[in-house]
C-alpha cells in the first residue's frame, strides 16, 4: 500500500516517548500509515515536497488517547438513574432497561454514538467489554477507530447468549472471523469474580494462556465486592484469582478502588495492568482506587471512562483532570500525577495494558500514525504558559480538532470524517424515545 | 426605558424555583431587560404577536451561572507553576511574577480575558477578589457583565495601594464612584486572617456594618492555616473572626476545607455563606469542604472558580461536575449532591451569598433576564433522557450557545456579542510572551 506523504506541523508535539518532552516549531511525517519522520519544520517541506502540508500554529500534536475500560453501547442509557444508590440504579434503571431493549441494533447504535463520541474527543483505541460484540466491531471498522474487543462472559442469559459455555464459544468464533482487521484486538471478558462461576474463570484462565489473550475484568470495584469474596471464599478476589491462575501480565484490571498493600505488592509481583476510572468510581460511590500508591509499587496504570451510564461522558481529557485533580486532593499532594504524567497514562500507559505498545501510545518513528490534534488558541487555553497542563487541566474535548488512526483523517476541523454524526444522532435519539417509554413505564418492561 | 419584547422558547427551561421543575416546550417573555413572562410556547406568540422570537429546539434554558469566588486578571498566569508544591507555586511562580508585572494594564488584561471566558462558559455574575478593582469594573461595564467587586485589603504594598489603610481608602473611593451601574455590587475583601493584622479587621467589622456591606474572604482554606492560628492566638480563624465580629449574614466565606463540626455548627449559628472551590481546593491538595455536612447544617453554599492560575480554568459547569463527582466519592454515598442540587448552588446559592437574590439566581417573573441557553444536542448529551443530570455530568462550556444579563444578548451562537475575541486573545498572548521571558529569568523579576 502507498499513498502521499503527509506533513503535519503543529506549534507543539507532545511525543510522550522521551519523557516531559515538548517538541515546538516540529513536523510529523507521516507515509503508509506510520510515522516516517518527526523533523523540524523548516526542514520538512525541502526534504519531502511532494507531501500534503498541514499546518496546525495553536494546536498541540499527541498521540491517540487510549480508553482502557469502556462498554461502549450504554451511551444509550446515558444519565439514567444518576444521583440513584448502585442498587436502585441497576435493579430500577440499568438492568430492567437491557432486559427489554439489549439486542444487536441496541448495541449497534449505541456503539455508533460512542464511537463518534470517542474519535470527536481524540480517542483513537477503546477497550469494550458489552454484549454483542459483533456489533461493536462492524461499528468500529466502518468508523476506522482500532478496538480491543472484549468477549464478554456473565453468569446470566441475554439475548446474545445463554449461558457462560455459549458466550464463549459465540466471542470465540467471532475472534476466528476478524483475521483480516489489524486494528482488532480481542481479550477475554469475564464481567467479575461475583458474576461468573469458578469452573468457567478456571476455563478463561486456560484459554487466556493457550491463545495468549488478555483478560479484561472488573476487579475490587467496591469494599463490598471484597467483603463479599472474602465471606462466601475466605479470600479477597485477588487472592482468588491468583489461586485460579488469572492473576498475571495479561490481566487488564478494572477499578481496583478496595486495595490495601498486600493486595497492591499481589498486583505489582504478577505485572497487572491497573484501570483508572475516576469519574465512575467517584459518581457511584465505589471508592477512590489508590493510583499514587500503584505508581510507586511499580504498576502500570491506565484510564478508562467506564460506560456513559456511570460517568456519563466518554471523555478521556476530562478523565484526565479528575483522576489528576483526585489525585493530588486525596493525598493533600499538589505534585502528586503531574500533567505530563496523566497524558502518559491515557496515551502509553493505556497502549501497554492491551499489548499494543510496540504499535501505538507514543509519537516515534514507525509506530502506526495514530495522532490527535487539540487546538490551545481558546480563552480558556489563552495565556498557554504550559501546553500539557493546559491541556489536562483547562482543555475540554471540543477543543480537539483532528484524529488520524493509522494516517487515516477520522476527524477534521472537529467535524467526523466521513460526517455521518446526524444520521447517529438520529438513531440515538429515536432509542431516547423508546427507552424512555419503557422508564415512564408506558410499555412493560 | 422600553424595547421589543423578546420571546425566548426552548426544549426544557430549568427555573430553579420552584425546586426540581423541568418545564417542556415553554417560553420565557423578556421585557425591559426582566423576566416578564413564562408560558406555554403555543401562547407566546398570540399573546406578545410583536415581539422576537428565538426558538432553541435543542437547548435546556436556566438562570445564568454565579461565579461566587475568582481573581479574574489571574487568567495571565494560567497554569503557572502546576503541580508544584504550594510553596513553590507562591514563592517561584505567582508572587515574584505579580511583583514584576501586577499593574492596572495586567488586570485590565486579565479581567477581560476571563470575562470573555465566563461569558462564553455562562456565567452572568461574578464576585472577584484582586488588585486595580477600578480596572476589573471597567472591563465588567464594557462587557456587560454583572460583578460583586471586592475592595481588596492585604498586609502588604502592591502598586495598586500603600498599606491596609491606604488599601481601604481607595477601594472606598472606588465604591462611591460607582453609584451608577445597577450591574455592579461591592463588598470588603479582607484577604484572610494570616494576612491582615488585628486592628484593620476590627476596622474592616465596624465598616461592613455601618455601610451594609458583605465580606468577601478566604477562610480555613488549609489545615495549616487552622494550625497557625490556634498557634499564634489560640483559637480557629473562624473563632476569631467571631471574636472580631466578622461572623454573621454578611461574610462570605471561601474553601472552608478544615472545618470540624464544632466549625459547621459556629458557621450554620451565624448565617455565614460558603463558597465551595473544588477544583482549586483539590488541585493545590487543600482539602475537601465538607459540602454535605454544610448543607445539613443548614449552611448556603455557592460554588466559585477560585483563579485561573490554580484551577486552570473559570468554568462553572467544570466545577458543579467535580463539586458532584467529589462529593459522592469522598462520602461513598452516589446519592450525594444530586444534579439538580448543583445546578441551583451554582444560581440562586451564589445569588444569595451575595445578596442579590431578589434580582437573579431564578427564571422567575419580575427578576433580571440573567438566562443562558447549552445546547445538548452533542454525541456526549445524547441520548438526554435526564436534561439536568446531562448539564451537569456530560455537557461542556461550549455548548453554552446563548448568554442574557438583563434582557441583553452577551453571546449569541457560541460568540461574544460584540465580538472583541480576536482583541482579547491577542492582547493576552502578549502578556504570554512578556510573562514568560520573565519566568525564564530573561529578565530580572
Amino acid at each position: 500500500m502507498t499513498g502521499q506523504d503527509r506533513i503535519i506541523s503543529a506549534r507543539w508535539i507532545i511525543p510522550v516517548v522521551p519523557e516531559h518532552a515538548v517538541l515546538e516549531q516540529m513536523a510529523l511525517v507521516i507515509r503508509d500509515g506510520r510515522i516516517h519522520d518527526l523533523l523540524p519544520r523548516t526542514l520538512a517541506v525541502g526534504r519531502y515536497p511532494d507531501a500534503e502540508r498541514l499546518d496546525l500554529p495553536t494546536h498541540a500534536l499527541l498521540p491517540g488517547l487510549v480508553n482502557a475500560h469502556t462498554h461502549a453501547a450504554m451511551t444509550l442509557l446515558r444519565g439514567l438513574g444518576a444521583d440513584q444508590s448502585l442498587n436502585v440504579w441497576l435493579e430500577q434503571f440499568i438492568w430492567p432497561l437491557e432486559k427489554r431493549w439489549m439486542d444487536r441494533e441496541f448495541v449497534k447504535a449505541g456503539s455508533r454514538l460512542a464511537i463518534a463520541e470517542m474519535l470527536l474527543s481524540g480517542t483513537t483505541c477503546f477497550n469494550d467489554m458489552y454484549f454483542f460484540p459483533d456489533a461493536t466491531l462492524e461499528a468500529a471498522e466502518l468508523m476506522g477507530i482500532r478496538m480491543m474487543a472484549g468477549l464478554p462472559v456473565i453468569g446470566f442469559p441475554t439475548r446474545w447468549a445463554e449461558s457462560p459455555a455459549d458466550y464463549l464459544r459465540r466471542g470465540l468464533e467471532l475472534r476466528d472471523r476478524y483475521t483480516h482487521n489489524a486494528r482488532v484486538r480481542f481479550a477475554l471478558a469475564p464481567h467479575a469474580v461475583y458474576s461468573v462461576d469458578e469452573a468457567t474463570l478456571k476455563l478463561l484462565s486456560t484459554l487466556a494462556s493457550e491463545l495468549d489473550l488478555p483478560v479484561h475484568m472488573h476487579l475490587h470495584e467496591t469494599r463490598k465486592e471484597v467483603e463479599d469474596s472474602i465471606r462466601i471464599r475466605g479470600m479477597t478476589p485477588i487472592a482468588y484469582l491468583y489461586h485460579l491462575g488469572l492473576l498475571n501480565a495479561r490481566l487488564i484490571a478494572v477499578h481496583l478502588t478496595a486495595v490495601g498493600p498486600d493486595e497492591i505488592r499481589q498486583l505489582a509481583d504478577a505485572g497487572v495492568s491497573a484501570v483508572h476510572c475516576p469519574e465512575s468510581n467517584l459518581k457511584l460511590g465505589s471508592g477512590i482506587a489508590p493510583v499514587e500508591r500503584f505508581r510507586h509499587a511499580g504498576i502500570r496504570v491506565a484510564l478508562g471512562t467506564d460506560g456513559a451510564a456511570s460517568n456519563d461522558d466518554l471523555d478521556l481529557l476530562g478523565e484526565m483532570r479528575t483522576a489528576g485533580l483526585l489525585a493530588k486532593g486525596a493525598g493533600g499532594d499538589p505534585t502528586a500525577l503531574p500533567a505530563g504524567e496523566l497524558i502518559r497514562m491515557a496515551t502509553l500507559e493505556g497502549a501497554r495494558a492491551l499489548g499494543l505498545e510496540t504499535e501505538i501510545g507514543s509519537l516515534e518513528v514507525g509506530k502506526s500514525a495514530d495522532c490527535i490534534a487539540i487546538d490551545l488558541s481558546a480563552p480558556a487555553t489563552t495565556p498557554c504558559h504550559d501546553p500539557v497542563a493546559q491541556i489536562v487541566y483547562a482543555a475540554t474535548r471540543n477543543q480537539v480538532s483532528h484524529v488520524w488512526i493509522a494516517g487515516t483523517p477520522r476527524v477534521v476541523d472537529g467535524r467526523l470524517v466521513p460526517d455521518e454524526l446526524e444520521d447517529i444522532l438520529s438513531t440515538a435519539r429515536n432509542w431516547e424515545d423508546r427507552l424512555s417509554r419503557g422508564v415512564r413505564g408506558e410499555e412493560a418492561v
